[in-house]
């Protein structure tokens, strides 16, 4: 895997670097404390996946511009300013191995600064003066709130269903992820047929990033992780493994992972029990499993373009996407 | 002066309830705890100022269109969303006499429907399909958040000057009025030479209603206000009436006032006295000519329009800007 990732890193590492331009360049606040706490998070180490596919979606239909890379810094605004808003609502320590910004700048200023980030975001967008792009943008910003707020209602419940928590990762992760791949092909005048292709490759790849994430809050160490193992547990957001395996276990397995799952208090002995009962119930196997389901259908999707370094990028990030859970 | 707004709002009645109209068909969120939260603000009486300047902006322009009340929602939903985090941030009790939304429905949720109803608003805009539109209604987000971090920086300093306060209040209040007014214009296809004093209107009317609503906070009973008398000062935020009274008062009484803003635990008594230091040195008196000053500039304006009933309510809403703080 590690060779894989050196080699898409190798391909995409003069794109990285341009995005990491255009994202201070185009943040530009009037006041030095927004800098300082937007930037503590966006110039934290992101993976700039975003904004990477944005540009990627355009080279693959033929279009290529300094343009493309300032719009890509759009959804890198937007990504950072719900990061932000979250870690204040969850009350979050830890994001990317740093002090979440509310810790260092208060919970006001953050949620302030991620309202700019979220403005900053639609003035770019607002440049291309193409109504569909805009569009695009203003809409997945709306379904993103809805998808969190959704979040928020289902925490605590404990009969979450596989349906719900879709429902719930396509909002508030895969909206953005396949916005940026349609509006990539937008940007780049791509043909109707190029533009749902991209548009349906975003929509697996993002569903196989937030499953990988998912399960990487039981597989993880906390090091690699940037954030503490078992958080998405301890604030009552039930994920895909152990809606598996809950839907798997005995009545007395289920009984006791439920035991340990209504309390957010559980222990470090709790939580390895409930490790276990996943292990035992084939949780995060299946859950691997759904994502890769996810990797094999944005691979399709990608068919009908002729091979090119690009195309295979874009496969490799499928690949990547799911990879890093391992 | 009740009279004269009599005499408005009955011509304004039939706008007013088409807009009432257009707010509800408009939110249309998807998920019924996000209609609850936003509609405890939104429909709490309001007195839709900005979406209603839009309708009068077009029509004194010769445009009228039901569409144009549609997009007029965008100003009201803005409006709604930075009132819904200011309450959040400030850990406001009350607004328009009801509890704050954070109060009923958590500091999250609230957060988090002030993001959808951004968004909500952005969307509407983009339905304009006019670059220049959506500009001014991006580039309007991205200053209030800004003003609103300022305002938060500023807080708690008892050496504000007149040209900071005038600063945070153009960008926190005076923007968004502002470009509803210009919005109106553009949407109606105005000439540039209308615009441009739509747009000088509205900056001054926008000043005049934040000066205006800065004296109430000194000078209303809690009943009329929809909350605490004095919250400005509580909040650390210092505005023109004690700004203007500062700048005036001998050693003794500069003393005083400084001690008594500076306790965010300030008495009634305290309090009392300050409203005798703020009498003594004209601190309202002042801020009220101050506005004044702005009425006039914002009527100087309209000038160029030819008479009509639309610009008679235009000049009205100036006086009831004003007027409404006496």
């Amino acid at each position: 895997m590690s060779g894989m990732k050196q080699q898409v890193l190798e391909k995409i590492n003069p794109d990285l670097s341009a995005i990491e331009m255009a994202l201070v360049e185009n943040l530009d606040p009037h006041l030095d404390l927004v800098k300082q706490t937007a930037g503590h998070l966006i110039f934290s180490g992101g993976k700039r996946l975003r904004p990477l596919l944005i540009v990627l979606c355009a080279r693959i239909c033929g279009h290529e511009s300094p343009f493309v890379t300032k719009f890509a810094t759009t959804f890198e605004f937007l990504h950072t300013a719900t990061l932000m808003h979250d870690d204040v609502i969850d009350g979050a320590n830890m994001r990317r191995g740093k002090q979440a910004a509310h810790h260092l700048y208060g919970a006001a200023v953050t949620v302030l600064v991620g309202d700019f980030l979220l403005a900053r975001a639609i003035c770019i967008a607002a440049e291309t003066e193409n109504p569909r792009i805009i569009r695009v943008v203003a809409s997945l910003t709306e379904q993103m709130s809805e998808g969190e707020i959704y979040q928020l209602i289902k925490k605590g419940q404990t009969d979450l269903t596989e349906a719900e928590y879709m429902d719930i990762i396509r909002r508030k992760t895969g909206v953005l992820i396949e916005s940026a791949c349609k509006s990539g092909a937008i940007l780049a005048g791509a043909t109707q047929k190029q533009e749902n292709a991209l548009t349906a490759y975003g929509k697996h790849l993002g569903l196989v990033f937030q499953i990988a994430d998912d399960i990487l809050d039981y597989t993880a160490d906390a090091g690699e992780l940037g954030k503490n193992v078992g958080a998405d547990l301890r604030e009552g957001k039930l994920t895909l493994p152990v809606i598996y395996a809950l839907s798997r276990a005995g009545e007395t397995d289920h009984g006791r992972m439920k035991a340990i799952i209504s309390n957010p208090e559980f222990t470090q002995s709790d939580f390895a029990e409930l490790l276990g009962l996943l292990e035992k119930y084939q949780g995060v196997a299946d859950a691997r499993q759904k994502a890769l389901d996810h990797v094999h259908k944005a691979k399709v999707h990608l068919e009908g373009f002729a091979p090119s370094a690009t195309r295979e990028i874009l496969e490799m990030m499928a690949d990547y996407a799911l990879k890093r859970s391992s």
